[in-house]
């Protein structure tokens, strides 16, 4: 597509695949609007008061129907949103095309190339000259990511002179980041820290960013403060686990209409998102094996009734691969070599970099026969036969189907806004540090709490005399905050 | 679409609704076949000989992917192929290109008008001046009504000279069905009485289709011997069970993204095909209720924990209701109307008379929002909510997804393969007579032999002293008659 | 015990372990009622009308509170009943006790030898000068068997002046039953002549003496009428299927504690029996493995995730290994011998040959160290490693725990009373020949109704119209005799 | 039984139910053996070095088969050890006569009265002239609370002169506390003083002890350094959780022998003993229903397809009640009347005051009807129907069957031998002050490590370069604290 910025008949920009789907957008939305209950109650708790009255937020989150549903969650309280994906196959374009028509700039799409994506991150950072983001939602952490890399640059160039190079890494992302930050400099030498001297702070949505900002706050570089949503448990505990178990099925069903009953399936990883994945593998009548480092979670899957191995002694038998680990190099070229014909391989995992796309991509004669979009069977040279990788080695879920389901993104995303909200309440009070911190339990139960009542649970109250028993609060929090759930 | 014939270049008929998608369905039938063994091992096992050589055969039966790969099986065994799909929506419309290309006569598209079936099935019938069919492949029994109606209309034509009057129904597509006829009697007033001498048997797949031939049997009236390939244990108890187990929850993903976790999802209906509706849902952490007339199957739901209700006493609170019965008028306008706002209401059995749409659509007043194609919200006047109906309330795991994975059509094709195979083999042996016959047990238990070395299974083989002792033959059949499997 | 026959104070026989049990037996059998809703309908309905009047019961079946509750069932209609257990391990002594005291005449007790067991149903047998029995309730057919061998050397010694020669057999429990017969032989040369002219018929309640039955009936040998309980729907796939599910875990619990989560559990067979086990380890969290050699079955197994292998391919890795089978030699020495220190091995069918006891025990240089009664762990001299053999290879669930529990029992056992008064009924019309009958799906479907209200279950009513278009009645039954569940 | 305390011919004292059952005690102590992999590498591990060489250890933790292997863990590490039960039903005779025979001394058996208790408590505790313990090992916390509830009566006794006055509380097992630790205040003023000079640490193993703990420590009262094993992952996350999971249903088997399948089951709380005992239940066929004040508790139960409700909405409907919430008063007599005939009420957690028994009891005609030890009916002299209460209200799984099983076990007391050697080695370090403490995460992943082995687990390994991506060490911890599993 043509890198160019168009604008709605109220000035917006935006730049998304088609806009005629604006309407079916809506549409779905309205649907989605029913099954979040945490955020339409957002809306009525907080809309009236217009707490983000004046914040510019920008988010870098896949541009999903969910999604628009927290976007507009966010403008009804006031706020003015930019928005990217923060994956080049998770935008669903009617999604985009709605909120880019009625609600917010978009800069996503459905298959994005990397200099896309980080075109679309850079459009959603840019505020033009009255200056922002003052708050980010960031998933995966891409978005923070650019501010701190275009900072680091730009104090280089302030010492030295000297631009970013691209040519000095070679990995293939990396290398754009480092051009757009050039080309920034080149313009304005100062502009990632005029950003980073007005953003408020950033809520993170997921495990693999998480882990980025606890890097950056452990070399105390974190440049602003950042709450760690992924860990609240209405989060990781819900959207990983839940969210996982049901789009995972999802995924390989409309990628590859295969059956899963009989089939063995092989889970690396055994955290929430592999425990979500390997429960609707087991379900639908596979055979799962997992994969783990870690022997407390290895433990836990075999208590489950799952075999515990390596990849390598079931490589070549398995017949559905799935990647959880938020680790590199998971599968790799040799091992996809031995695999069965027509073995699926595939990752819901952040980043693209668990299977080994690289290496097979670049495999003497191999063939790429693309079925269907994000669906592509790999032919070996070698011995003809082949496999089938779904959405190129990335996110399979949102690739390949609708991710997750509204219901459980409004448990994630309730935190987002209620993350969005201290922040933003507590700007000037200093309560937030350059550090990374985790929504108090009392939040995350009132998140739980406003999803109950959609499913028809009824909770018992605590008695005076029971909460003083078990030494809580009658209205909460009820457990200990090393409590695991 | 104008219902025009067309014709390939080798002069093969067709009517499909996109030839340029032959070569995206080619791709599928290709991945297809590694998934049905059994089909595979029939095209190496009798193959060579070409046993159906000579014979013309008319399939009606949804025209998918995995039919693709049956039809062409029949084909690379011989025979001369015509086919149309049986339910309006269930064709996939690459499968249909790839085999009007490629393989055989295919009149069939997605969304067919109730017209443009019958239209379908008609051609599919007409094989020209030379006769025919000799076999007919049917699913639902359309294909077998339309030539007994026939038979029944001329010999009212011939001794009254009256045509059949297409307003003595009010059913819509009776209507219509007897209107083709009509049409027919004035062209050749023998048609049907040509065609029923000439057709050798009928292989029937689904429960529904096999009722009615079971009814024709008992009052006299069926024409030619018939095959019960629904009764096959490899069929009811597997593609009824483990497909819908598969495809009902792909449906509802695919037409809705809603969460099946925590919703209450009511099952009507607890044989093979709600038994693995209710399994699918209660993994995905639904909570499911079960409607039922038999005090047995009722009793086996609450076996497995499934509570067993009337459709009054959760009509109000469940969240998804799915129709299983292969009965009629089971969800009527008023008990929609008492439903909450967006429940989603689906039909998986054959026909379309499950959920009352007839009641819904002259609804006064009511308004239908169409989300997407297949996926509706219709709005009752009184209440501004609305419920959510998929595939017009027809076959919702084919008209929302893709149907039955490869896997497990198999096992159902490869029965139909061998009944069609034994039809015309005993042609002029006497041993069908114009009854219900279903397969011998050996031939059931082959087909499931047939597709346990693709899934790694390893048999255990009696010893002689063993099989003498529970009284079967060391190669089987292992079990009696009677067993339920 | 010295084999003596004591009499209650009103003059009824009886031999058990405890008399002083009774009360706690009595205790228990009133807790059973409320959980047999099944037989305490049928005392309601029948009781009135005394419909065994002056009918002799002799029955051969597990000594249990859920038997006891059974047979007083039938006393309570009128009849006069005759009690032995069907296996060495399987009476619960308090059941048996109570009975004795209050209701009939028994000969039970856990842990009876193999002479015991067959002094028992010879007493079970003897209605002294009044002749009888009428009507036999029999499970696995050794009481039906003991008159058919009986009758055959009878038939002999009037012929030739030849007693049965015990030691003609090789099989220790066939010698047992030749010195019996020889024995009765000398006091009455027309005894089970004169009984098989009395028997109305047998109900029979397992597979394995339904198998007996047909190869009596194929070979022309069956003396009297006998129905064939264990087939009716509400026996089979219930008792065989969930009963199981709830047995095998707990007798595995109470024999050896063990955890079964995380084990390698190997179920030979997948009949109904072999999938209530398997669904019980899988639950539990163990990885379970599936011998078989009926190709169906196994392709159910894999359907449900489990994986299909031979005994020999996993015999010295599993934990726990369970025969299903209704076959002889699963488990052999040679299989024991390669098993890891501590596997369980045991059996749920019905006979003892299943595993390889008698190659075991004469194993030279073989250790039996008894950790509790039925629970003995045998050590090899090769390596110095045990097994761990519940039930000395008998019937697990009832040597170890107490069998299958009430309720399911209850649908099992409402067929008993079913069938002895169709038997009882029809002992003059003619309608039953020498041959194996079936129960009418009308009433299999009244023995689920009479279940449903305790579970709270509520059923829905065809309207006529629909009754109509299924083409069955409004009230049932509902489904083709065919028809598998 | 006479309080009066035995001694072995080596002249260890004791006081259990019957020596002779030492041998039967052992054979299953060496079973158990097998199953606790963590344990024995232990003896493996540390036993050379002999580190609690002069180390007495008292322990109060339910005197099963399992800790019989723990206790002999620890003599075999040098250790000279006292043991009570901390339940007066949990102790199995057997075990606790081995281990009084052979390794340590015991005041423990089945059925004790709460004076009973409470001297084998004080027994446990006196280690006579040489003094001690040094070490606790605790469950649920009686031995820490009399040591504090004795050093403060001392404090008091020293100020003032006064005796503590057991008619000062209605608790009716607080007053038989202040009794004992009034009769050894007469006898040594000082007793607890100087026990807690001397303990180096207490090492807790249950979610109740571990409350009272951090009361202490948040009051400042705590007199010595504790651990809290509970919070291991590899304690609560697996013996909470699949523990109960276990030995819920064995309790229930054992106990009533009641069809779990097909019943309404009702849960109260829903943390890690609540989710194993619903999902033991939901897996046997019972449909369950969760009562939860936590409202993320409560959501988990939903997205597991589970009603979330409360008491009142189905204390009428339920045929099972199982209390799993470590607090007080949740089914109380009022609940207990409207409930159906036989319903079963039982309680997995650690106190009795969960069914309120005191209640029940004391209910004006209420009668108690024993079937077995630990199974009563009491029928309400209202209704005359009744309800069963398993092991009168007390921890049903080890009132009624045998606990957790051995494996999982290991788990946790492999946590228990790390932490009593952690606070041994530091006994002079300081580095346990008067606090709680946590094992380090790469000791509960040892723990985990250890058990992996036996199930046939094969771990995969980090590379260096996988590690720094993560930012974790290659052979661990694995995950931050904060992770939840």
């Amino acid at each position: 597509m043509a890198l160019l910025v168009e604008k709605t008949t109220c000035g917006r920009e935006y730049k998304v695949k088609d806009m005629s789907q604006a309407d079916f957008g809506r549409l779905e939305i309205e649907l989605a609007e029913v099954e979040m209950p945490g955020l339409m109650a957002s809306r009525t708790e907080f809309g009236p008061s217009q707490p983000f009255k004046g914040a510019k937020i920008t988010g870098s989150l896949h541009m999903t129907i969910q999604t628009a549903v927290l976007i507009e969650t966010l403008t009804s309280l006031g706020a003015e949103v930019r928005w990217c994906s923060c994956n080049i196959f998770s935008t669903q374009d009617h999604a985009a095309a709605a909120i880019a028509r009625d609600s917010a700039a978009v800069f996503a799409w459905k298959g994005e190339t990397l200099q896309e994506y980080w075109w679309c991150t850079e459009r959603a950072l840019d505020w033009g000259p009255g200056g922002g983001p003052d708050l980010i939602v960031d998933d995966g952490g891409d978005t923070t990511l650019l501010i701190h890399e275009g900072v680091k640059a730009e104090e280089i160039y302030e010492k030295t002179g000297q631009f970013p190079d691209p040519t000095s890494t070679d990995n293939a992302e990396f290398k754009i980041v480092l051009s757009i930050i050039k080309d920034g400099l080149k313009t304005d030498p100062k502009r990632y820290h005029k950003m980073k001297e007005r953003v408020v702070g950033v809520s993170e949505e997921t495990t693999t960013g998480v882990k980025r900002l606890y890097q950056m706050q452990a070399n105390g570089t974190l440049l602003f403060p950042a709450i760690n949503v992924n860990d609240s448990v209405t989060k990781s505990k819900f959207d990983n686990l839940y969210g996982c178990r049901h789009s995972l099925p999802d995924g390989l069903m409309r990628a590859t209409d295969v059956m899963i009953a009989g089939k063995i399936a092989v889970v690396a990883g055994y955290g929430d998102v592999g425990k979500g994945c390997a429960a609707a593998l087991k379900q639908a009548g596979a055979r799962v094996i997992v994969t783990e480092i870690d022997p407390i979670c290895a433990l836990q899957a075999t208590m489950e009734g799952l075999q515990v191995l390596t990849l390598e002694d079931v490589v070549s038998e398995a017949d559905i691969f799935v990647t959880t680990t938020g680790n590199k190099d998971i599968i790799m070229l040799q091992h996809m070599k031995k695999m069965k014909n027509n073995a699926i391989v595939c990752n819901i995992g952040h980043f693209d970099n668990e299977i080994d796309m690289l290496g097979l991509e670049t495999h003497p004669g191999v063939k790429r026969i693309t079925i269907k979009p994000q669906t592509d069977r790999w032919v070996f040279p070698e011995t003809n036969t082949g496999i089938i990788i779904l959405a190129e080695g990335r996110l399979m879920n949102l690739g390949c189907a609708t991710g997750h389901p509204s219901f459980v993104m409004s448990c994630s995303f309730t935190n987002q806004v209620i993350a969005q909200l201290e922040l933003w309440n507590e700007k000037t009070s200093g309560k937030y540090e350059k550090k990374v911190y985790v929504l108090p339990k009392h939040l995350d139960e009132k998140v739980a709490a406003l999803h109950l009542g959609k499913l028809g649970a009824r909770l018992t109250k605590l008695s005076k005399d029971q909460a003083d028993y078990i030494s809580v609060l009658v209205e909460g929090p009820y457990k200990p905050a090393h409590y695991r759930y």
